[in-house]
Order: structure tokens, then sequence, then C-alpha cells
């Protein structure tokens, strides 16, 4: 991007893209060109888009996806938050003065969560990365900016999430056993939990379709598949589970 | 304010200050000066200030009231939002064109939602408006804008909290009965509640102390006063009730 004009001035987005593979909760991330750190995909808005519009483009162009699964949780706006954007220093050490007096304005920037099928991404660094990969959570250590708080607010929201939406129809493929789903709990959650329990619970909120049909391959006793029930699954994600009140 | 270069372009707030009082759910707002148009509480952001300064100054000035509890809820970005700004109007009525490129530029509006003690708020009407006053829910038509759909996702999302955090330390006294906060949870969800389904469920949350003491005045067997144990309410604030998974 360089003709700034086309953006709103002071508003600004930050993505955290979740995928979940090989039973671990990941994030991705770009690599900034010069200072090498690392940040979450991030973008403007234009002066005719909505957020929600801004968002999926950036989404599109960082993962190559349509139709992701979005939420806006926060927004950050420490006045000092944009004062180390690392990005200034990229422009400086490029030699191009371009875009340095877009970069070094103050930003408030609206986080977005994005659960996504992991197969289904073609990762793309954006103008100032040449990096764009997954990260288990476990990985991640420092990122610029705010970034670091950013992914640790999204990743509290998920949890607080769990305990009155369903989760797992974006993350996971479309049949799915109860080990694989108590495995995506238990990495959001980043606890073990007790396998007769969680499997009374989550039937309990009638999300799921138990399929006559096991998982391929493996033991001879292998488990069910199951599937979710987009139709229950869509109501509790809009009113919450019922019978809470 | 005419002092327009000390806040944010494009960069607006919006508060639902809620309150709770003879059993309805009440909301402030203002009515502008010359359109008569009804409004949300709003302002905008100080070059300095974060956006939880920007409202408590907001909620200051409009309430009279410090330490209010205050939550983002959503952040409201249609571009044609600001197109019907009445701010506008008002301030081609009022002979002074003072202000009103400012006030026809674009502005992405985040959402606050605010619950306070009824009887601690003293309103007061802002530069546009002549009036600042308490109105039931039931009592609200139109309002300016799109305040009807900022309004509408507020108590969306309140009764969305409902399903996983405690409600009512600040909309209720300090002491209160068992009947006084079931209406709230009613008045907010919209449907009456079985009392004792309620009072079962309520209390295995453990955010209650039920006090030796019963509401003075009335009938021989008045109701027991109840007090928050606010260490718990304040945990289950955070990390929704405990026990979820």
């Amino acid at each position: 991007m360089t003709n700034f004009k086309a953006y709103l001035n002071h508003i600004s987005l930050d993505c955290v893209i979740f995928g979940f593979h090989e039973n671990q909760l990941k994030v991705l991330l770009l690599q900034m060109k010069y200072t090498k750190k690392w940040a979450l995909p991030g973008g403007f808005v234009k002066k005719e888009e909505s957020f929600e519009e801004a968002a999926e483009r950036v989404l599109k162009e960082r993962t190559g996806m349509d139709n992701i699964f979005l939420q806006q949780f926060h927004v950050f706006s420490d006045p000092k938050r944009s004062e180390m954007n690392p990005a200034v220093k990229d422009l400086e050490k490029s030699g191009s003065g371009e875009g340095l007096d877009w970069f070094s304005q103050r930003f408030i920037s609206t986080g977005f969560y994005a659960l996504v099928d992991f197969h289904k991404v073609d990762p793309a660094p954006d103008f100032f990365s040449d990096k764009c990969e997954w990260k288990a959570l476990e990985e991640i250590d420092n990122l610029m900016m705010d970034h670091r708080q950013i992914l640790d607010k999204a990743l509290e929201t998920l949890r607080l999430h769990l305990t009155y939406q369903p989760i797992g129809y974006n993350l996971l493929p479309k049949k799915f056993t109860m080990p694989e789903l108590q495995k995506l709990y238990e990495t959001i959650l980043g606890k073990s939990l007790d396998r007769r329990n969680f499997q009374r619970k989550i039937l309990s909120y009638k999300i799921l379709n138990k399929l006559d049909e096991r998982k391929k391959g493996g033991a001879y006793k292998a488990p069910y598949l199951y599937e979710f029930n987009l139709e229950n699954y869509n109501k509790a994600l809009k009113e919450g589970f019922s019978g809470s009140w």
C-alpha cells in the first residue's frame, strides 16, 4: 500500500488469526523485513469501507480466504502505543521516506480474531514483512508494539466465550472425534479436562450430531465421528447456551 | 467543546448508560436543541487520551460521577452512519458555522455501556442538547443516527453477559432482596423467571452473602437482605462463572 490518502487517519486494525493443527492452537504472524520483529497481520480502513470490510480485505490478503469467521473483540487505544511502531524504522532503513508521516501518526487499533481451517490458509507476507508463518502459542514470545497484549486479550476473550458459546466449526474438519474436540478445548483453555465430564457437558448442549461412522484407520475400536448441528450451533453462538436463565 | 484541534479526527464514542429504577431498566438520553431528536451521550478522543479516559470524561460530564463501571462492547463503522448527523443541522440552525467541518466528517464510533446507581446520577445536557433525562427502555423509540442500533447491541451484549457473568453490583443498592435481584434479571432479559430456579441458580454461583437482616418496613415476614461477595463477584466477572469447563 502506498496510496495512504485512500485510508482514514488514526484508525487501524489487527487480526489474531487462530488455526488448529497437530493438536496445537496456532496464530498466523508476520516477520518484519528489517527489524525482524514478529507482528500480527494488520491494516487500515479505506474511506468507503466499514471495519468489517477492511478486516475481510486484510484477511483475504494474508490467507487467500473469503468468508472467514471474524469477531471484533477490543479497541486498543493507549496514546503511546504507536510511538514504537517499527514500520517507521523499517521505512527509514529501506531508504524510501514514503509513508513515514503516515506511520508516525497515532493509531487506535481494533482487534479482530478469526478462526480458520488451518489447511485452507495460504500465508502471504505484506509490504513490510518477508515471512508469514503459523506459530504455536508456546513458541510466541515478544511481538512488535502492543501486539502481544492484543494476542493475550484475544485468547482471554476466546476462553470467556467458551463458557457460553460453542466453538470448533471453523477450526475442525467437518467430521471429528470426541477426543479431537476435547483437545481443541484443552488447547484453548490451557488445561486438561476430564474425558467423561467433557463428553457429558458438550452433549448436553445439543450442538453435535453423532454419526453412524467411525474414524478410519487405527485401532479395532476406533472412535465415532461427530459433526456440528449447525442450526443449534448458530443459535447458541447468537444467544449463548440455552437454559442459562 | 469548540477546540476541535484537541481531538483525533474520525474517532468518536457513544455511551449507553443503564440505571435501574422502580423495577425498570432506564437509559440516560439527551434531546438535541434544534432537531429535538434523542441521542446517546457521546464524545471524542483527545490527542493524549485513551478511549477509556475519554469515555470516563464524557460520563463524568453527563452524570457527575467518577469510577463508573464501563465496558467497550462494539465498534460501529458503517461508512454512511455519519451522513445523517443532526449535529450539523443543529449547528446550521444555531447560526454559527463553527464546527461544521468537524461534524461533517466520517466518525467511527466505539460503544461503551455503563452500569450506574440511578440515585447517584446528576444528569447534565451537553453543548447540543437542552435535556438530559432517564428513559425507560419501553419509552424509547427512534434515536438519532444509528444510536438505536447501538442501544440494541448494548442490550444484546448485556443479555449475553448474563449467561456467564454476574451483574447487579453497580445497579442495585448495597443491600438488596432476592426479589429485587430477580427483577433486575427479568428486566434485562425481558422475560419472567421462575422464583425457585432463579434462587437456586444464583446461589450456586457463590456471589451472594446472605445477611442476618430482613428488609425493613412492610410485611411481618419481610424478605432477607443479601449483599454481593465482591471477591467472588470480581473473579466471576473476569473468568466467567467457575465450573464452566
